[in-house]
């Protein structure tokens, strides 16, 4: 139907949400502190891609592309393959979020890094861009990615859409506009190329789907970008006016917010990212810290306690539905296991998700001696859940009980990954994807990564890693 | 966020829509009636196809492709390049939209034929398929994106969504598992994985964009055909609870209408879609017919009339913005200019929207003779404005006053394009993509596709029309 289609062409225009995300994707610039941050979160993000791009979905989609012989071909991390810059994304952006464990913000519900990332770094090799100008252009999508969401609110995630994916797309757009210096009208054109690719529903979660949404959301983000280059030209407002605001918030908005600013402060430095300190859900991350640090503390490990027990907030136990897990992906979501194994192994990481680790005979022995007790109330969301304390309590053996509770959510800025942790997760990461990989050259790779905003250009040292695990 | 992720895992499948969508796409059968009406419909928007890709947004989309030389690649209608089936989707479906002239459906305000047609013309080179099982693909496509737009209501529309865009990759998902042959459960998974990658917003009216959204409908379809023919895995149940349905109706429905059934009848035969008569906006069909049978009936045209008037019922004249249109976009959307090229001419085609053909000094000295009157009340929309009349009056430079209403909206069942205009919209189409082109080959063509529904393997002609296209 044409009907109500051609007012706009005439029509001056007065979005200000288009005009607020210009302003930003042309303007803005990311001081130390923002390029500190992005580093941080590439490096993150980069790791967990890469440990994804071995998982069974991963390795499906890929069987289905086509490899690109061509020299302009982005190389791959995983094998000798080049692909189009479409399937790159599609395929990074997969393994990005494959194991669910790259980083979150709560300001939105979402996972900011991923989409845009995964975008970035097919766009890039074509680019020949300096380190500082990857972490600018992906501080600058992650920011509209949040904000934007922001400017939505929770109703667009309750009506059943997956914000990583739909305000992915936009994010992604943005970051490759302004990697690709778009001028002031493509990058226009971008954004509303953009607004009608956004797609993705929740009801895909627990599925392979889940990931193959922040995938689509970069292949999305990165063709909106080079369509407007090409010349397609969009709408000049399509936020706002039965835009991309009301269509994705069921009509409960079609504005965006009056005090909502890009970049002040930029969301990845205040209240910054939620990096995944353990490659499960994030649901389980304080029980484990708590259960972790008595261990450290007191020496107590699996054998030497009767019994354990969580206490969590309402709402919390939600996603928690494999008591007694069969295997690595029940397991994921299992809070006795959770601190069954933490108490075991003294440690979280890739290897505590094996289907073999999870079957161990003393671990399920040992499964129904949790209990996991939910406070009564209505179920909490979003970033009250995360602001909600957690307590272990362990009884052992020996009489007695031990308790531990954890307010501060792990990898968030209150409680940040230090160096070490951050280290230690990329080499879990590296070497999932590439058993072989000599840990001296995992080490450097990511001592090298560390200073990626001094990199003349990125791609020396992209090329280091893909070799390093392509051939490790 | 993994929260709410997990629990469809191992959930039964409740969900009637897919129940109804897959019993349906997995066991349908087109009769004879339905194969009849398909083969119309493919034929039409086959011809606007061909004359939408030499349109500049088509292009400046063609000059963004990579072209594929392997003898895989599907074949263009427009050069001697072919594309990888996802690029030919998105050409394809771009350019059947291009000039707003392929169908429609009031019974969900959307473009039916466009999106589902391009994605299996992008499929079926691979496939090697008959006439019948191509129209019957496509009449099961186009019947799942009409009766999930029902289920949806306006709702969908009025929030900003754009129906053909959104449905059309759910239907064009449809089409191509069972082109495909996919089994239940990959049909299953193609149905999820389109569901998640339904996009497309109304904003982008009014740009390339719009008709990109098609394109990008039928690449996506075709897209999560393949991906699950890959292996990849999505939710059982994605268009309720808090699915599909919920999503894109702002939370108005979550559940498949209890009496809608797929296929009883096809919307294709009852009540059929509405073909374009033509090639503009479809608010200004009626008053085309009325000048169109004033004229010939009477014999008077432009010189012989003082004055013109159209009455349209209320929100008839909304997307109408362009009295005194400068070129031939703006007349695609200009009342007086329909009123006043019907009779100067005493026909309307592709060529009426050429610039020059806007800008002649006789008719440009007109516009102002000719008066629309919009009926008070409330704003109609929809079905209703469908079957609203419109009445043109002439009064004649020797006295007196002669009018015409037309209620049955042109090409609608009530009043279908005839087999010759059919053939001459096939005509004009082809040869507006190549002026060249010799008329007894375009007529052999278009004869020979009425039997389309009789051909053991449709690439013989659809070869013989690229040849002529490309070539001519």
């Amino acid at each position: 139907m044409s009907m109500p289609l051609t007012k706009q062409a005439d029509a001056p225009i007065h979005s200000s949400a288009m005009q607020e995300i210009m302003r930003f994707v042309m303007s803005a610039r990311a001081d130390e502190a923002v390029l500190a941050q992005a580093s941080r979160a590439v490096l993150d993000t980069l790791a967990v891609t890469i440990a994804g791009g071995v998982e069974p979905g991963a390795r499906a989609l890929k069987a289905s592309l086509d490899p690109d012989p061509r020299p302009t071909a982005v190389p791959s991390f995983w094998t000798q393959a080049g692909y189009r810059s479409d399937d790159a994304a599609l395929l990074l952006g997969m393994s990005s979020h494959m194991l669910d464990y790259d980083d979150v913000s709560m300001l939105t519900v979402c996972h900011p890094s991923a989409p845009v990332l995964s975008a970035l770094l097919a766009a890039a090799p074509r680019e020949g861009v300096s380190g500082a100008v990857l972490l600018e252009a992906f501080a600058i999508g992650t920011e509209v990615l949040i904000r934007l969401g922001q400017a939505m609110g929770f109703r667009h995630y309750a009506l059943g859409f997956h914000a990583t994916a739909t305000l992915g797309a936009v994010g992604a757009a943005a970051a490759c506009a302004r990697l690709m210096r778009l001028d002031e009208a493509r990058t226009r054109h971008a954004l509303a190329i953009a607004a009608s690719l956004s797609s993705g529903l929740r009801k895909n979660f627990g599925s392979m789907v889940k990931s193959l949404h922040v995938g689509i959301a970069a292949a999305n983000g990165l063709k909106a970008a080079r369509l407007a280059a090409a010349g397609v030209e969009g709408s000049a407002e399509p936020f706002e006016d039965e835009g991309f605001l009301s269509a994705f918030s069921g009509g409960e908005t079609d504005r965006w917010p009056a005090g909502l600013v890009l970049g002040q402060p930029f969301a990845i430095v205040e209240p910054g990212f939620e990096q995944k300190r353990y490659p499960c859900c994030y649901m389980l991350h304080k029980m484990i810290e708590a259960t972790l640090c008595l261990r450290h503390e007191t020496g107590l490990d699996l054998a030497s306690v009767k019994s354990m027990r969580v206490d969590m907030p309402a709402g919390g136990t939600k996603p928690l539905i494999h008591p007694f897990p069969r295997n690595g992906l029940n397991a994921l979501f299992s809070a006795p296991y959770a601190v069954a194994a933490s108490l075991a192994d003294g440690r979280i990481d890739l290897k505590s998700f094996a289907d073999a680790a999870v079957l161990r005979p003393d671990i399920q022995a040992r499964l129904r001696d949790v209990v996991v007790v939910e406070a009564a109330g209505e179920a909490q969301t979003g970033s009250d859940l995360g602001s909600a304390p957690v307590t272990v309590t362990l009884t052992p053996r020996q009489g007695g009980t031990l308790s531990r509770t954890i307010i501060a959510s792990p990898g968030s800025q209150q409680d940040p990954l230090t160096p070490p942790q951050l280290k230690a997760k990329w080499v879990d990461c590296l070497q999932r994807a590439c058993p072989e990989l000599d840990s001296q050259v995992t080490a450097a790779l990511f001592d090298e990564g560390k200073n990626l905003a001094s990199h003349a250009n990125i791609e020396g040292w992209l090329m280091r890693l893909r070799d390093g695990v392509a051939q490790g």
